[in-house]
């Protein structure tokens, strides 16, 4: 019986970690679509979003049967409720990464507005942060995770910095108004994966430390 | 300890209810101060939502206790499980709410751009699946949780329209710009509150009815 639930577990941890680096291959797929205008690209993104959906319901199945059957206590059950909350969090970020898909649909029907910088530096970032969540939550490490969650400050002053730029452009030239809506969208998408991975981040502290980070910022 | 445990189950369910209600009154209270332009009751709503933030953890913090000690099954277990998920999606509609009365406090710095009709509609409609949601936790009713869930249609093609006719503000009168993209960020706003009432509905479906109902829409 312990052996086996030993194995549930690890089923489980690889079942949220192929989530993870679905999420974020999701993420890096949307914005080569968006800076490569490969609208190809961009709507493979959103038929692979679906596995993400599927996954997020069988571990939420998986884990709801672990905690009526095996009735874990201390780390198992933080793990399992935890799993619970990443799935959920791996899920918004690949509905944002589908967001971001779509509007480089949009964006395709205009020629380019301006070459990107900020948006793949967010990009950057933002997959770093999901990365660096997802090692936290295989070695074990807390300070890893905690160090994710300091990083979405600058991803939100780069989001505030490009929502400044763009309705300056807006404002000069009526003509780029669609597509500078459209990429302070696709900013806002990058800035919201950073909240979730920061969510994933605080999850994985309460995970290995018992102690709940959220909130401490306000 | 069987009666200690029911205890226990209703006070959970209690402090969930209290959460829903000052989730839904902040959403109430941040479209008040944006129709009246009422700064002083912006940030009123920024100050009240730390407590939908303490209420959050408090929860999390119950459930799993109640999961370690209690080691609940069937109806029981998903109540908690589903409890720990409804509030927080309660406590991001208080995010929300909260980014409303901070486009409120922008607004106030410009005349009216016009007069405020879609949003209203907007904001009564997610008001109601709040608390329809709330009534389906309630009164054990997984079919007005249904229900809610197939209204969240009408808050997306509210806020498609009131982005298109907004886009067209901007485009006429360059003047309009930073209004007119506060208005499409409540929109947003208010959209995303009809998600997490989505999700709350889907939850209490979950619930009463051991059926996990998302993702059927793609």
């Amino acid at each position: 019986m312990e052996r086996h639930f030993d194995q549930e577990l690890a089923e489980l941890k690889e079942a949220l970690l192929r989530m993870a680096s679905l999420a974020e291959q999701d993420v890096a797929q949307a914005l080569k679509a968006l800076v490569q205008r490969d609208g190809v690209l961009a709507k493979r993104v959103d038929a692979d979003d679906r596995l993400l959906d599927q996954l997020e319901v069988e571990i939420d199945d998986r884990c709801i049967k672990l905690l009526a059957l095996r009735q874990p206590i201390a780390k198992d059950l933080r793990f399992i409720a935890m799993g619970m909350k990443i799935s959920n969090d791996l899920e918004r970020i690949g509905d944002e990464a589908v967001n971001i898909a779509h509007r480089t649909e949009e964006l395709n029907k205009e020629p380019p507005l301006k070459p990107l910088v900020d948006i793949p530096r967010m990009a950057e970032i933002v997959r770093g942060m999901i990365r660096d969540a997802l090692d936290a939550f295989v070695y074990e490490k807390p300070d890893v995770a905690r160090q994710v969650v300091t990083r979405d400050e600058d991803v939100d002053k780069l989001n505030r910095q490009l929502h400044r730029e763009l309705t300056s452009f807006m404002i000069e030239d009526p003509h780029t108004i669609t597509r500078a809506l459209n990429l302070m969208n696709v900013a806002h998408n990058l800035e919201r994966i950073g909240d979730h991975a920061t969510n994933i981040a605080e999850e994985i502290v309460y995970l290995y430390e018992a102690r709940d980070i959220r909130h401490q910022k306000e």
